[in-house]
């Protein structure tokens, strides 16, 4: 493009030792040295995913992980619980019904993050239930989830926990083994700075006995041709060979800056975001706000798509606007993977902007305020990496 | 890499048009900046897959495309009628057993040509069958199937045809629409000249009236979702946006070149091929071999994996192997997408001289100096490109 500043929840802007990695000349991936790339990139997404049990590649969008989860781990008339709270909880929910399986609903409203006493009323109450489908950071209103409290009482059933990392994964903290979370699934274009094409899931050992047990027809996305692939560091079919070299480099920058240091990072994004938004008079949209993206009511009587649109148009920052019934209402910025305190504060400037120009009354500069002391924090060196 | 020549049917090297392409800051999916690269893209496959059908983008393997044919075009229970003869016809019959759709083979021994009288007994015998699956090139075999043909007999039953062209698009010729090939299934690391990651499907008027039909469960893949994105330049689900990107630029050089002679220059290269291995004494595997791999018998009595380590350890030269009861016994030298004379020329000096280092006896140079004559009619400059 029209370059700008990219401040969406996927796709996120590219590092420079990723964008080099993708235009290498391509290499065939049956042999040795593709091998070896592969299983690092394995290994380190065991890292940034906090688990030492299996993790799967995709050829495939996140939701194409999300559908393999789904069919592998249940079979036609299998009983799931799904915890629902925006549009991509509400996936899980129709991927369950369009393979067959029994669902049943713990309501969230959108905004609101899932109650732990209302799923361990779910699981007392359904017995039977072999899977709880649930997220970490629900795109859609910004709001994360208390995977940590929902594992915990998951653990005291029988049910495997499935949990959509999508978008929160590097950015929300998700201790995937020592919380007990059996299957995370994730896509490529958000905190792990890929562009989209590629999904992994981590997958535990009672969740392969799921696998094992599986009855629903599927060959692309069969986690147990996957299984057998790995034992030899390669994937049942053709993996998306540029984006698993690129995302060796991306992994490598996570792990040289440690993921202490990505999770410290995204939360300082997040609070001089939230931050900014409130010292212009503007209320969070999400109760329990994600570090990956900040959702923002717009002020009352204004159109939340006129204010992306000035701030793509004058601007050049793209922020992410409402989806379904928040469409109009909320804007969401996001500050996961590689957008920088610098894109942040490009965001924030935009915001300002476009509400003088919308009629809102702030006092001006006051967004940029209240984030730089915690911008601050972030020295520019270790950002860039 | 390590680099050398790559001159496997898949992945195949990627210009640098392309690389240049891939290496670009992302873009977002949902913008018209990205929708009107799209609507390019979708419209130059067109003219690649010389069709005015729909085509639809998946973010796949081409396994998963072949996926999306099978879910998306039959119920559990239809009938199909598979032609054999390689690993990737037998994908089909695995595919359509896999989702429960009665299968009826067309036998066709490795190394064949399926026999258009077969198939039209065939249809005669089930004139229930919903789809006939084929493939235009059988990639482990070499063999290029007579589609034109078996389009004739199977447009004077209901069935519907579909043909795997994943390694044969734009290099095998595909009339799609003057033959009648209602689905052509493809993926981009072969003659599309992009990395792997990327399917594109071709689907007809008659086609999409069974995708209307059909009752096999499925989402990542379903056809109806992508037909009703395609009417606004989308994908259901978030598309591989820098793939997309990097295959506007390779179906612009498919496309300034013009098709035929895309397939002229495929067909001297593969003339080449085949004149310069029967000038050292060796025999074709492919009855009717593709235009764009050449399967060979290794000498009798040779291990063609032996021949194939030499090429790749003492001169760069990586060409595939046999697969299944072909291992050891073939080797495949791949001349699609952007194999240029020059990959071929060094391909064919260094199966002389694992051939001489195994103690094959023939002239030397013989197969250099039957390649040269139609290499010579490629010039340079036009296959730069």
């Amino acid at each position: 493009m029209s370059q700008g500043h990219l401040l969406t929840p996927g796709p996120t802007p590219l590092p420079p030792q990723v964008r080099e990695a993708l235009g290498r000349q391509i290499i065939h991936h049956r042999t040795a040295e593709y091998r070896a790339i592969f299983k690092r990139v394995i290994s380190g997404m065991q890292q940034v995913m906090r688990t030492s049990q299996s993790v799967v590649a995709l050829t495939s969008s996140g939701t194409g992980a999300m559908e393999a989860a789904v069919v592998n781990l249940l079979s036609p008339g299998d009983k799931a619980i799904v915890l629902l709270g925006g549009k991509f909880a509400e996936r899980w929910q129709k991927l369950c019904q369009v393979y067959g399986m029994k669902v049943v609903l713990v309501n969230v409203a959108y905004g609101d993050a899932v109650d732990p006493a209302a799923v361990d009323k779910a699981l007392r109450e359904n017995p039977d239930a072999k899977v709880v489908f649930g997220t970490l950071c629900e795109t859609s209103t910004g709001v994360v989830h208390d995977i940590e409290a929902v594992a915990a009482i998951t653990r005291k059933s029988q049910a495997v926990l499935v949990i959509d990392a999508i978008s929160g994964l590097a950015a929300d903290l998700c201790e995937t083994d020592a919380w007990g979370v059996d299957v995370v699934v994730t896509g490529s274009q958000k905190g792990l700075m890929l562009p989209p094409g590629l999904a992994f899931m981590s997958v535990s050992q009672r969740a392969w006995t799921l696998v094992d047990q599986s009855k629903t027809p599927k060959f692309y996305f069969d986690l147990k041709l996957s299984r057998k692939s790995l034992e030899q560091d390669d994937t049942p079919f053709t993996s998306a060979v540029s984006l698993i070299i690129a995302q060796e480099e991306a992994v490598k920058l996570l792990l040289d800056l440690g993921m202490p240091e990505v999770f410290r990072r995204s939360a300082i994004m997040a609070q001089a975001a939230r931050a900014s938004m409130q010292a212009l008079g503007l209320t969070l949209f999400a109760k329990r706000p994600s570090n990956g993206v900040t959702s923002v009511n717009a002020p009352s009587g204004m159109d939340a798509k006129k204010l992306t649109k000035i701030m793509w148009d004058k601007h050049k920052v793209m922020v992410a606007g409402g989806q379904g019934e928040m469409e109009g209402k909320i804007f969401r910025i996001a500050h996961m993977g590689y957008i920088l305190p610098e894109d942040l504060i490009a965001g924030i400037a935009a915001v300002e902007s476009a509400l003088a120009e919308l009629g809102h009354s702030f006092t001006h500069g006051a967004g940029l305020k209240a984030a730089k002391p915690m911008l601050d924090q972030l020295s520019a060196e270790a950002v860039r990496r």
